[in-house]
């Protein structure tokens, strides 16, 4: 049930991983240990924050009278970051399912953690993830 | 920037609105109020969380000695429920931006509230939301 998935090293380039997001539209990448074993996830949503400089974060009002100028900064700070330096420091883990465990354990283990997709392990290896949608498709009669 | 986005009214039937996120796989559906405003967004982790029966949230292990003639009872559980009996009680607000917004509010209220997209609004009307990875698309250089 697994379905293959993008996944970036800790020391890959920032701007090359919110690309990756970008360009394939992802939710999400896996981020990866040197040796491929799964460490977290990297939800776009976590890459926007780099996006906004720290004192907009702070006073959202600020927002509003910068102009749009903002593509080249981002890339520039974004380029001068690994992805490690993205995720943040309440890194979500991320949750590692066995490839013959059933659907009724993969969604146990995503309902208790609240976590979007699983990564499905083989061996020890990464070869996929499950996201909530999929298990959906898998568990319901279809209409 | 906004996209179109599939919706769903509070009263719409639960097995319904997860048959919507399985086929298109959807990571979260809007769901409007019956004059149309965005009320909440409902992640497919969350309609999840009612596969699982009970004694297995309280106990995973038991998950394993399960057997997998659970779509039937899911689907038969699903579908004595409404979209409103899914939003968690803690319920996501969905965050509204202005069709005229740039792309650092929309980053500034994404960063600020964690959120994987937000609603867009022309005069009071939904009209399609932005994803992280569309801001990102939006913001960032391509390569």
């Amino acid at each position: 049930m697994a379905e293959p998935t993008p996944v970036v090293g800790l020391d890959v380039n920032a701007l090359e991983a919110a690309q990756l997001l970008a360009e394939r539209r992802l939710p999400a990448l896996v981020v990866v240990e040197s040796n491929g074993a799964p460490h977290a996830i990297l939800p776009a949503s976590q890459v926007v924050r780099f996006l906004v400089p720290g004192y907009v974060r702070d006073d959202p009002t600020l927002a509003r009278v910068m102009t749009e100028s903002m593509a080249d900064r981002a890339g520039e700070k974004l380029g001068s970051k690994r992805v490690r330096d993205l995720l943040s420091k309440d890194r979500r883990e991320l949750p590692a399912v066995n490839h013959d465990d059933t659907i009724i354990e993969v969604a146990a283990i995503m309902a208790r953690l609240r976590c979007p997709l699983v990564a499905v392990m083989r061996n020890g290896e990464l070869i996929g993830v499950i996201t909530a949608s999929r298990l959906l498709e898998l568990a319901l009669p279809r209409r």
